[in-house]
């Protein structure tokens, strides 16, 4: 089920350590043992590489983020940063025009996921039924299957279409396979590793008949044409999670927030770790809300390369889906996706290949900039000569 | 049982919200629901208030770690941080004499007490038994029971004898309370809120005999005389927890870890947020281990201005226990603890009370600068005298 292989085990036996290995094992119950671990892409440190496997963005923080944390680098550091992100829910209150008490905030958006089923959903035990299930339209973000199998939760996948879009309310009761109560469903919207965008009408119909909580994870959305925060207003079991990861350029920074009803905001709040957010990681974020012209230009620039590297891989006869993000999923013309992986590797540009059936036709290539972009077309007309 | 009132319910109604309160609390388990939240020390941004509530070190960074971190604000803020931490880890193993996959890295220590009882414990459940049982002495940091109810398993505190030594292990045989089969034992060591520390022999004679796993959580270690970390040598169920905010003038940073038998650091991992750890904090922690004389300098002050902090409330008539922190529990003389908060709080003196009966009796006092310290005996001394 996992878009991803097994990785290998982390673990290294220190001959300095005492290694009574079946002696330390049976300290670690058989639901953690049998974790398939979530294997985040790559960070190689290879210089001169084009990264377009993790959907970094291209551009660097607005200048006066960098200034704004810059000059909080000082004897605070000795000090608990603010607790409950409190100025920062203050600010993403106004932008959203919500309360603070709609907003938490946590270390990038993975935890709050993670904390949403741990809040939310019971681990399975006899008995419990729809209750401990964690459901997603599949393929999705990939983390989702991991935290539900960590929590001890049975993760529920439905089909997406085959061209990745939500199938109708009609058709997922005519499936059957959908559950319209399971305890939690999560949405990838616009969806990764597609890049498929999902309409209003879609997202509310969905919404309307789900009995159990909902969270649509708008991590790409700056890069989508509309977005779904109002939903939230009529529907008080929908939640929106986002992130200031990809669209503003804050991955090393660790900021993500969802927004919802004051209640489940509530919920989540006594389950978070009490200083969850670095310091200088609500600095930034609080800055970066000051600068959005500054994102919203290169939402700009990053669509318009987008659109244009979408043009010239269907003209090498490239397959390309529509996207709504800063990436895009693509078949490639000739040799399978995985030889252009390596062939491309040999190049120095990284892309993002997944090993699952439904997904192993295709490669994900984050939108870079205009320069990075035009190397990987050059590579990718240089590979393809060679076929 | 938790050291802290009830705290007030953080949510509120937003009037531009669906507010259907019956039909949002369902989807709320009752576990969450009757959860006691951890309440942290207050932050409070009154200025020339000094504060000694949360034992935060009065010392700055070194100011080499102050301009690594300042040279790491740039571009790189937009790619993810390194996903394991894994410069960190190497350098921390090379300090503790181990190999890095004996270390974990996580947001704080906080993130990694929360981790180990997830990764550990199994959930209560009927028929689990012993399996699902946090036990810890208690007073201990009161974050324990918050993160055992969290995660619906049952917290096991034990009591400390009344001078808050650990009991010998006859003693713990004798006493039947103690559970030698809990799943995870929890030691704050040096204890908080009383600041005793335990001896290498204590720590693992208890340890011997224990059938679980045991976190020493040495928050305040580098404080004490000595530390317990070869016990990890001997015993390959005992993990040790560490953390850079309270010696390493680090709060701010969110950056602690466990060392312990690599196969339970690996369990760890698989559980842990894929990007849990700050860049910033990674870079600022790697600094900081470059400058341990900085570090150690400073705690010889604090050790300094503790004795004569001890000495002189003991010369006032406070009872003043023991302490290898950097805090001291004082039983004031003459009105109640609570009595003697407020009273240094109207001197904008903030130090720490605890609500719970066996510590109401105490003022928990954090070791600030001498000239910190020498306002806040001054105003002792003001206080009392208006007595």
């Amino acid at each position: 089920m996992s878009l991803y292989p097994r990785p290998a085990v982390k673990v290294c036996q220190c001959p300095r350590m005492s290694s009574k290995k079946s002696a330390v094992t049976k300290w670690i119950p058989p639901r953690v043992r049998s974790l398939h671990a979530y294997v985040p892409g790559e960070q190689p440190k290879v210089s001169g590489l084009i990264k377009l496997n993790t959907n970094e963005n291209p551009y660097p923080p607005a200048p006066k983020v960098l200034a704004a944390t810059r000059a909080a680098v000082d004897g605070r550091f000795r000090l608990y940063p603010n607790p409950t992100s409190q100025p920062l829910r203050e600010k993403l209150a106004r932008l959203h025009q919500v309360e603070p008490a709609n907003v938490i905030v946590g270390n990038g958006s993975d935890e709050l996921l993670a904390l949403a089923i741990r809040t939310f959903v019971e681990p399975a035990a006899p008995g419990t039924g729809s209750k401990s299930i964690v459901q997603f339209p599949w393929p999705c973000y990939s983390l989702y299957p991991v935290l539900t199998e960590i929590h001890g939760a049975v993760a529920h996948p439905v089909p997406l279409r085959a061209d990745f879009d939500l199938p109708t309310v009609a058709e997922l009761r005519r499936g059957r396979q959908w559950d319209f109560r399971a305890a939690l469903t999560l949405i990838t919207t616009p969806n990764a590793p597609s890049g498929r965008g999902y309409t209003l009408a879609q997202l509310d119909a969905l919404c309307s008949t789900q009995r159990g909580l909902v969270i649509l994870d708008e991590a790409y959305v700056d890069f989508a044409e509309s977005d779904a925060l109002e939903l939230i207003r009529q529907h008080p079991h929908v939640l929106i999670s986002r992130t200031f990861s990809k669209a503003y350029s804050l991955c090393f920074q660790r900021v993500g927030y969802f927004v919802g009803h004051p209640e489940l905001i509530g919920a989540l709040d006594k389950v978070r770790d009490s200083y969850n957010v670095n310091g200088l990681g609500q600095i930034a974020a609080l800055a970066t809300l000051d600068q959005l012209p500054y994102y919203r230009k290169n939402f700009g620039r990053i669509k318009a390369t987008r659109e244009r590297v979408r043009r010239e891989l269907t003209g090498l006869g490239w397959r390309v889906l529509p996207s709504a993000t800063n990436f895009l999923l693509t078949e490639p013309a000739g040799p399978p996706a995985r030889t252009w992986l390596e062939a491309l590797r040999a190049e120095k540009i990284i892309v993002r290949w997944f090993r699952a059936p439904d997904v192993n036709a295709y490669l994900r290539i984050t939108i870079g900039s205009d320069d990075e972009m035009n190397r990987f077309l050059r590579a990718v007309r240089k590979i393809g000569r060679a076929e």
